[in-house]
This record gives C-alpha cells, structure tokens and sequence, in this order.
C-alpha cells in the first residue's frame, strides 16, 4: 500500500486542470481549497490562465518551483494519462484523480483505468479514484477541502468513506443536519489503486478518527478488509457500514442444495459477523450510531432507566427495549425510596419512571440525581416533552450539569421541540449529551453499542489446526484431477473426510454381487446399497439407492434392480461400483453442513439442521473459512435449530462440540484445498451428548478451472477402502 | 355516543378556569384559543378575576348572558364536579376536562371519574378527558385551539387522536417540521365518556380529515373500534395508529398450550389486521405514512421507477424495493431507445435509472417524461444530490411541472440537502410532492400504500353461517354447566365439535373391559385406548393413553395397564370410563388449532401445522371471532406451514378448503357460546387434496365465572355416543 499521508496531510497541493469559470468541477476544487483555509500552499495548474481567484497559475505541474505532496487531478480524460506521468517526473507523492469516464462506462475505459494503475503503481504513487468526489481533512493543522460538491463540514471524530459520490455528499448534508463531526472524508471512486481497505488501515492509524462509517457497493480484498477490520477492533474504533446491492447481486447461480441458498451478499453478511463490523441498513442509521458511539461512554451493562415528563414515552421505550434485546433496570428499594420524596405522589418512581408533565428542570435533576446512585443502572435515557410547565432551556442546562457530574453514566437525551433547531439543542451538542427524534432510536443505539462492546471484549482465539492425513487428502486429490474430473464419488468424498478426521457411516465398495454381499456381511444388516458413479448427481432419481435391506436375499434383489434400473436409462455414465453401508437408525437429529467456494471471499460454509429447518425456514448460518471457536459456535447459535440441539422442552440433548469440532475440521480441509467448489454433507446425524456425529452422505466438486488436462493414471480398486 | 360536534364546532366556548397568570394550565388555554382566531366567541369564567387578557371574565358559567355550547374545564380536581353540575344546568353540550387526578391515580380517583361519567351521562354531555392536553381543529371556518401546551399546527388532512398528552405534543411538533398538516387533534386522556371509538367516528365522517392517525395504549371497545375501521374503509380513510404495550402488558398468563403463545397484543395484531388498519411502530413512521397518504395519488400497481443523479441512492433504493415486495419496472424496448436519446452514452437508461452527476434540472425532466409514458411505470421516486451542475430550485421546479401535467403519476421526491430546511423543499410542499430524507423511506410509504388499497379492494364477505345443531350444544353445556364443571371431558368436547359439523376420528366410549372389546370390534383394530376424567389434565402423564393396540390381547392388557397406573395415583380423579379410538395412521399433516378467551375481545382463534412449526418457530397466526373467510384464509397463509400444505416442493397439496371450513365453523361455534374460554384442538390431521380433515384430540374449558351452581342432573351413560 502506498502511503495516505500525503492525499491527507499534503504540505503542497497542485490543483491539475483548476479552472476560474464558475460552476466547473476544475473551478468548484480550487476554490474549495483556497476557501478551506488549508494550512499548506495550492498551486492551481492550467495552460489556459496566469492566475486563478488571484493565484498564481502554472502551465504543468513539471514547471511549478516547489515540490508537490498531493496533485488533485480534474482534466478531461483523453489527457489524464499525460498528466500522471508529469506527476511522476515531478516526484508527486498523492493523487486524487476527480475525473469520470474509466471502468465505469466498459471495456474501453477499462483498459485506460489498468494502464493508469500500472502507471501509479509503478511510479509509486498512491492514487485516490478515478471518478471519484474528492477528499476532506477537518484537522485544524491541515484543513483540506478537496473536493468538487460541499462545503468544509464540521469538524469531529467520524470518519466517512463513500464508495459512491452523490452517497458522500447526502451522508454529509444529513451529519452536518445532525450535529455530526467529521475528521476525514474519502469518495474512494473506483478504487484503482487505493481501495477501501488501505483507507481503513489509515483511518484506523489516524488520531483524529474514531469511529469509521462507510458506504460500500463491494469490497475489493476481503481478506484484507478482514485484517483491518481486526486491527480496528483492537483500537476500538467501530467500523458502520451500510452495503448495498442485497438485491441487485441476487444470489449466485450455484446448483448444489448448499448453495441455492447462498448469495454473494451472504458472504458480505459473514465477513462482517466475523469481524465485528456493524452492518446497518440505512443512513440514518449509520449516523444514528454515528452519533452514539462518539458521544456515549461504554454502558457497563445491559439495564437502562428511562426517565420521561410523560407516560407514553416510557411506554415507546419499554417496548423498544424489549424489542433491541435491553432489560429495564429495577431500582433498589432506596432508590424507590428516595424518589418518592422528591416526586409527587402522582408520579411513578418505577422504571420508566414518570415525572409528569407539571415537573420543572429542577425535579428530573433530583430524579436523575437519585437514579445515577443505583447500582442497577448501566445508561439513563431522559424523554422530555414540552408543556406549560417546561423551560426547555433549564431542562437542557440541567442535563448537562448533571453530565459534567457524573461522566461515568451514559446519558442520552429526546427533547422534543415544536420547532427545527431550538437552541437548547445546542446547548447539548455542547456537552456531547446525544439527542435523537424519537426514545426508540436511543434504545437502539444502545443495544448497538452494547453488542458491539461485547464483540471486542470476547476472548480472542486462534485458528486451530487438527492433525489430519493432509497428505493422503492431496493424493487423493490429485488422482481425481488426472482423471480429469471434477466430481468425487461417494467414497471419494468419504475418504477425504475421513483424512480429516471425520466419521462416515460404515462403508464398503465392491464391483460384483459377490464381493457386494460379501461387504454386506462384513458390515451386518440391515444396510443401505448406492451406485458410484461420478456422472450421477442425484442416486434417488436414477433408482441408484436403496435403503433398509434386512438380508442376502434383499441386497441380491436390490443390486439387480439397480443394475437393470441404470440399463433401462440408456446413457454413458461411468459406473464405478456400489457402494453398500450401514443403515443407520441410532437416535439422532439430521444436520446439514457445506460450502461454496465464492469469488473473493474463499469457502463460505453453512450448517444448519435438515428437513423443514433448512427446506421451509432457511434456517441457516454461514460462515467464512477459516472458522475459530467462537465462529463456529455462533454459527450454531444462530440458528433456531440450537433449541433442538441443547434439548428442547426438556428432550434429549446432542453432542454440539462434536459439531463445532466437524465445522473447524471442515474449515480447515477448506483452507487445505482452496481448489473444493462445492461441499455437501447432508445428511449428517448428531447423537446425543458426548456420542458423536456421523456423515450419512457427502458430495465433493472441485473448481473446474484447477482441474489438470493430465489423463487418468489410477483407478479406483475394488476392494475394502480405509474403513 | 354524544355528538361531538359541540366539542370541535362550538359557536361558544367557556374557559373555566381561566387565569391571567402567565405559566399556568389555565392562562395556557385561555390564550391559545384567543390566539388562534376562534371564530366563534370564547368567555374567560374565574371568580377571581374582572377580565382576563382583556376580555371581560364571568364568575360562573351559569352566569353567562349567552348559551355555551363547550366548555374547556381547567379547575382544581375538588371543584370539578360541581363545575360540572354548574355546566348541566348551563345546558353546555359538550366539555373538555383538562383537569388531572383520576382514574390514572388509583381508587380514589376512580371512584370520583365514575361520578363525572354518570354525570355527563345523564346531562346527555359528551365529555372529553379527564387528563387531557385539549383539541384543536384547524378548519379556517371555526379555527380553534383548545390545548394548554401547543400553538396552532399547520392545517390539513391529517386527523390525530393521542391517548397521551406527551406524545400529543411530540406528533404535533414532528407533524410541523416535516410539513404535515393537522385537521383535528384530540388528546382524549381518561375516555371516562368520550372514547377512540366516538373520535374515530367523527373524523370519519369529517369532510377536513382524510388520514387518521393515533397514538393508544388500549381501546375500549375492540368491537366497536372494529365497526368504526371498517367505516373508515369504506369512504377509504386510511387509519394508522401506534399501539404501544408490547413488552409492558406482557402475555397473559394463559395455561393451555394455544394460550402460551396468545397475548392481549397479539389480540390488538389480529383487530388491526381485520379491519385494514395499519399498525406501525415509531413516530416516524406514523407521519412518513400520514405524508404519503395524504400527497400521493394511490398507484394502480407495485411497479416502480427510480430515477437518481447518482448509482448510490439507485442501489439502495432497489434493496429496498425487494425488502418492501414492490417491482422494479421493467421499461419498454421504446421508452430504453427515447432514454438513450435524452441521456448521455455513460448514463444507465435502465430502472433505476441513472442520469449521473452532471445532469441539469432539464435532463431529469426529459427523462420523466419519457417514463411516464411507459406503462409498466406505476410510480416513481426521484432522488437527487446536489452536484456543481445541479440547480436545486431549478429540479424542484420542474418536478413541480411535472407533477402538475402527470397528476396520475405518483411521484415523491428525495432531494438531498447540504442545510435544513432548504427553499426548494418549500416548492415541493406547495405542489404537494412528498419529499422524503432517503429513498428507502419513499419505498416503505409506497410499499404501505397499496398494501392498504389492496386490503380496500377485496371482495367484501359476509360471515357465513352454517347449518348446525345448536340445541344439542346447548343442552350438553347445560349439563356440565350443572354439575359445576368447567372442563370438558374428550367425549364431550368430540360430541360438541361433531354438533358443529366437525369430523372426529371414529370413538366409542365405554366403562367396562366387555364393553371396551366390544367397542374396539365395531371400530376396528389397531385402537387407542384414553382414560376419560374431567380431573385429569395431561392424559399421558398419568399413563392414561395406550396408542396402536392390535388386538383384544394388547387392548386388554392396556386396559389394564391404565387402571393400575390411575390406582397408583393415590387420588380422588373422578374417573368416567374409557374412551376407544381409532389409531389413524392415514397420510397427511398435523394442524393445531385452538381459542382463547380474551377480556374486551372475544375469542382469539389460532392456526398453525404442528410439532416443531408450532414449538419452535411459534409459526402460528391468530384471528379474533368471528372469521370470514378472507380471515380464515389469511391466517392459514400467514403460516409458514401454508408452503407444505399448499404441496411443497413438488410433494402432495393437503385439503386447505376443508380447514377454512373448519375455521369458520369453529368460529361459529365461538360466537355461539362465548362462555368457551378455551378450546384446543391438537393435533388435527389433514389429509391430501379433497379427503378433508379430522380431529385427534379435543379439550374445551369453559369460563369459571359463568358455571352454574347448580348440582348435576345427567350423568353420562355406558353407551355408544353420537358416532
């Protein structure tokens, strides 16, 4: 990654293709940065003019005197390739390139947008865009406006990063409208060079930044989003993100059971679940938990106290902390005790407590006076509505008394005015006191905030590594791509599964009826008889499997049905044998678990249990490779189908660690051999405690694209397999 | 109900309590009805005082010259009644009792509301409160603003009814700022006369109010509330409300197994959702809603086009459309090839479209125009960011023509801002184009409205009746009735639902082990053999079920089994006889369905599949008596279960119009006899298409309070029942 420092902290800034008419993208940059007041010197470029808004112009950027931090680029297109090599003879450090008319139009613009990567890359030049809005730095020192559409907006601590222009200045039209500050602000465009990652790490790294928003359509290196993602949770700065495009991507045209309910946006989902990135849905939101992760200390707990000057508004709040997952805080017996001294008789010193509308500023002091000593109360959020009685400049006033006082109490306000922008509103933008419409909305920054406390205080766990037959996996792998094939058979995929140590049902393979009996024997009855072929998909449609056979006579007279079955089909499948196994009818619940290989995110896996669970209620979780402890674990928590496995109702409990031992097993096959497209383990039973799980079926596909040209070398031998 | 006409028409109003003490309740009121330009003539009455704000002052309102026809009433509690008396005699027709401390104070409080409740009563006086913050109705002709805490709100369509004073205040405020005009506000506090009911009837039939919108924490009269919605449905009025008390009232401690899943809210869900009322959960939504009703013309479908200056909003807007089951529009192949002439070549002509960042007011005309030609267009949302190129006012104004030669076209706005509360938006307003902060917003309101015109748009049905034989019903409740019994024994709950026209598997019910055999001959093997006890709850836990008995042997020695487990008990179950059954092992689907008695409400019926449907994801959907069959039909597909009923996946479709019968017969059967407190049918089996349905298990309780204490007359008898 190329340093950020100097797109954000430049000493010098060329302005390439300024412009002094009015209304122009050239015009609109310039003259933001002169009206910034940016701490260094602008130099505005352009042949056409001596100066411009009074500065000095220059022909090119080769021919100003002074060395160049940042050139902040607004040409048209056709001269933008000359203009980066100028920079790059100049020694320039940073790049914003403002101009439109690359990737996004197709392939032609495509390939201008690789050369002027190459060009960056190879100059050393860490470039911001193309077709993107520009870039700000509030920091007092630097003070840099440099973009083409707003205004310098308030300085603070919320870091935004656009991946979409017209989001940018929205998010920042709707911050400015609610109080919000902002450190930097970054419209990363289309993300030649420098994309939304290495923007994260500088945010991360920077002190003026402490919570970090952004608006993605994708994310370029999801792995290495991952990684700052961490790195900003050691820092505990919360990364917001709104991502679209839930719909637009659709889900991927995937053919296994698995994957029909998978969805590149499913990966998204799993990436931030892992990383304990809080995903919202809208912009209001995103500034709404903006706004109460730079103003609220750490609640301690869960338990809130509402305080309100009217009944319905504790009511709202009562709902909405039952809906966000808060508990209403029970006041200790003095607590009740003291606020019936200082309410009214009429009053409700119960949580959400009720001061009624006659109350002045001086009585919600007392009460919150009262409140912030109970040990119970882990955040306070005070609903006051104006009435006759109500000076809402004293009641404002008080609250900020009260949280000069006790800093250590999360307070949140709704103070509700009649009118837009009331001064009293000010008075708690001054001491940091948030504010929102409506008490809903603090209930559930809140929760926000409490989740997300959880998340970075959660021991942390590494990837663990299960000692397994890596090597005979490999072999086995390797056998399969000489055949040119990308489908395991069954037994294939059981010994694959089997090197990493996980249970199949027992299995044999056999060719003829008699070793096919014979494996039968071996097993005991009852058992179950499958075709092996890689060229079936579905052994059910095909009258390949048949199941309970009790004896020799029923095994004998299911292998000709199936033969004769497969012959009346007529086609070319490639029949390795049979394969005959136990059937299995130990108490159980029926799982499912798999993965899919998606492009640029590696395996997503899923789990989730069989039947009407996944069919009707997809009732799944996904993950992403490489599972650790506590992913595995949530991803089975997740699922309503965790009621069945720790006992539901009083029944019988199932062997969960054996499953999360499966799920890390899985994962790490899945890091192993990166080439596995699809996964399918359905179904798998669970027994019940302590008794393990067992694979009841398994398909394994490989990507096509990995897959040697070599031609087959091995056969598969008709004997007893590594059971 | 009194007429309320006297309460927001009045041509004279009484201030009772006026004070020219500025800060109280009484000055309050007193001044806002001066200052709102009431055009009729409003008398300051206070003993204290000549004159108030200049307008000579009475002693009592009897002593006024002229007749009253409101009085706003704002005296000490102790007073009160006498005011009232005072107001009787006056012959005022119509008093908003202003004054707090009553019911919602405890007993003594309660006691004195019943008196003023009978006093107005009786004086035929409808009164409004007590504890209430007043009315106001903005129509130019009366203009008047009775309340002590809120000036004047902007005028309009917009009916608002709040049960809370608080959030009276709240709504009003957020109403002004969002630019939404109040017809009638009404705080209706106590409802110790006047009740939701009574208001809702009058801004149904008030020509100013077309949307009404509420704030409640009860109604108190469900049924009634339900005739007046469906009133309001009928001039298609929509009624939006926010019925807080989800987590406060908590369910309702109801031991059947119908009931844990019941609550009183769940009772409020199923009112709203049978009578078209739309029930939302913040403030916010309550006036987005209000706003889109009442700017936009109703769409004729759910096909929308976006149009944006910007990919971003284009992205989140289509994310919001699939949340909200709304379609994107699919254009003509003629309106694609008029877009590609209007837009420039990097612009994406298709839904959502996108004009991009330089685009002029000019070119965001020319593309309305060509989308409103199309016809798969039912509306649109515009969305733009301000951009160097854009002229706002110049956007705003065209969307004012727009809007003005497309008055067929819905069309709501976002344009985003950089301040609050920019000029264009006030264009907007005047031309009655709902503007919105983010296009997510336009979609939700737009996803509301045609849910809502949809739900206007049925059929309308009758509840139907069918023939059934009452008498027979009638006479067993009698007899359990007369032995002082509430709860059913399975016998007679299979003879009450078999009176109803409902199918039971076949039974006989018998004492001895002779008879037993007998019975279990005539049914045929394999049987199930119940012990029958009013006494005992849960058969099974006291070894009283002995399922798939195949002939006289097991039977035998079941019975037996059972007579020893019951001896084992060491109690005092009275202890009718045996109940035989058929062991029914026919192919279909386990339903439960069931009743709960709910105060204020009627039964509360429930539908569901059973076993983990009904355990686990509480996939279960309530309706209150009596049903239609829309009702009965919606509550079946509400479930999840309706997927596997209607043939999932390719499997068997089960006999849906034969639990719609069902439905409607136990809802008859409801109605008849609402001394039912609850009935619980579990499991019901339904089998494949057009093979109906049958009952497996039946309990019916009935309500304590309603069993006679007359001794037991009728005993059952050792024979065959009704099968």
């Amino acid at each position: 990654m190329k340093s950020l420092k100097y797109i954000f902290e430049p000493r010098s800034v060329a302005v390439i293709g300024a412009s002094a008419t009015v209304g122009t993208i050239g015009n609109a940059i310039f003259s933001n940065i002169l009206q910034s007041f940016f701490k260094g010197i602008v130099y505005p470029v352009n042949p056409k003019y001596d100066s411009i808004m009074s500065v000095r112009a220059y022909n090119n950027v080769i021919t100003i005197p002074d060395s160049i931090d940042l050139a902040v680029i607004g040409v048209p297109k056709k001269a933008v390739k000359n203009v980066i090599k100028q920079c790059a003879e100049k020694g320039v450090k940073g790049i914003v390139l403002i101009t439109a008319g690359f990737k996004e139009i197709g392939e032609e613009g495509k390939k201008l947008e690789e050369e002027i990567t190459a060009l960056a890359n190879k100059n050393n030049i860490a470039l911001l865009g193309p077709n993107c809005l520009g870039i700000i730095n509030t920091q007092e020192e630097i003070s840099l406006n440099a973009n083409f559409a707003i205004s310098m907006p308030r300085a603070g601590n919320v870091g935004l990063i656009s991946q979409s222009g017209a989001i940018g200045v929205a998010a920042l039209g709707y911050a400015y409208q609610h109080g919000l500050g902002i450190s930097k602000f970054i419209s990363i465009g289309n993300k030649a060079v420098v994309d939304e990652s290495d923007v994260l790490e500088y945010l991360i790294d920077d002190e003026e930044t402490q919570i970090i928003t952004m608006y993605a359509e994708d994310i370029d290196h999801p792995a290495r989003f991952y990684e700052m993602a961490n790195k900003a949770n050691a820092k505990q700065k919360p990364i917001i993100i709104i991502k679209t495009g839930r719909s637009v991507r659709g889900a991927l045209a995937i053919q296994s059971h698995t994957g029909a309910l998978s969805s590149s946006d499913t990966a998204y989902d799993s990436l931030f679940a892992q990383c304990g990135v809080i995903r919202v849905e809208t912009l209001a939101q995103l500034f709404e938990y903006a706004k109460g992760f730079t103003s609220l200390i750490r609640p301690k707990g869960n338990r809130i106290a509402i305080v309100t000057n009217g009944g319905g508004m504790g009511v709202i709040a009562t709902d909405a902390a039952e809906r966000n997952g808060l508990e209403m805080a029970t006041f200790e017996p003095d607590t009740l005790q003291a606020l019936k001294i200082v309410l009214p008789g009429t009053a409700n010193s119960h949580n959400p407590v009720d001061i009624i509308g006659d109350a002045d500023a001086q009585r919600l002091s007392d009460t919150l006076d009262e409140i912030v000593k109970d040990k119970n109360v882990d955040a306070i959020v005070v609903s006051v509505t104006p009435t006759v009685d109500t000076d809402m400049n004293a009641v404002a006033a008080n609250l900020c008394d009260f949280a000069k006082a006790n800093p250590e109490m999360p307070l949140s306000a709704n103070l509700m005015s009649l009118k837009p922008e009331p001064s009293f509103l000010e008075l708690l933008k001054k001491a940091n006191i948030p504010y929102f419409d409506f008490p809903e909305t603090n209930i559930r920054v809140l929760a926000a905030m409490i989740k997300y406390y959880e998340w970075i205080d959660r021991a942390p766990v590494k990837i663990e590594k299960f000692e397994v037959k890596k090597k005979k996996a490999h072999e086995l792998l390797d056998s399969i791509k000489k055949e040119r094939r990308t489908r395991f058979t069954e037994p294939e995929s059981y010994q694959l599964l089997e090197a990493y140590g996980m249970k199949v049902v027992d299995y044999r393979f056999a060719k003829k009826l008699d070793n096919v009996l014979i494996a039968a024997n071996q097993i005991g009855y009852p058992v179950v008889l499958k075709i092996v072929s890689p060229d079936i998909l579905h052994k059910i449609d095909i009258g390949g499997l048949k199941i309970n056979l009790k004896d020799d006579n029923e095994l004998r007279k299911a292998y000709h049905e199936i033969n004769e079955s497969i012959k009346n089909k007529k086609n070319d499948f490639e029949i390795h044998g049979f394969l005959i196994q136990k059937y299995f009818t130990e108490k159980g619940i029926e799982l499912i678990a798999g993965a899919n290989l998606i492009k640029g995110f590696g395996s997503l896996i899923m789990f989730g249990l069989g039947g009407t669970f996944v069919e009707l209620f997809k009732d799944v979780a996904f993950r992403l490779a490489p599972l650790n402890r506590h992913d595995a674990l949530n991803m089975i928590k997740q699922t309503k189908g965790y009621q069945i496995l720790k006992g539901f109702r009083g029944q019988a409990s199932y062997d969960i660690e054996s499953i999360i031992d499966y799920l890390l097993r899985l994962s790490q096959l899945l890091m192993d051999f990166p080439e596995i497209k699809e996964l399918d383990l359905n179904p798998i039973k669970v027994l019940e405690d302590n008794k393990g799980i067992v694979i009841m079926d398994a398909k394994v596909i490989l990507d096509e694209s990995i897959v040697s040209m070599v031609k087959p070398k091995i056969k598969l031998k008709e004997v007893a397999l590594d059971v």
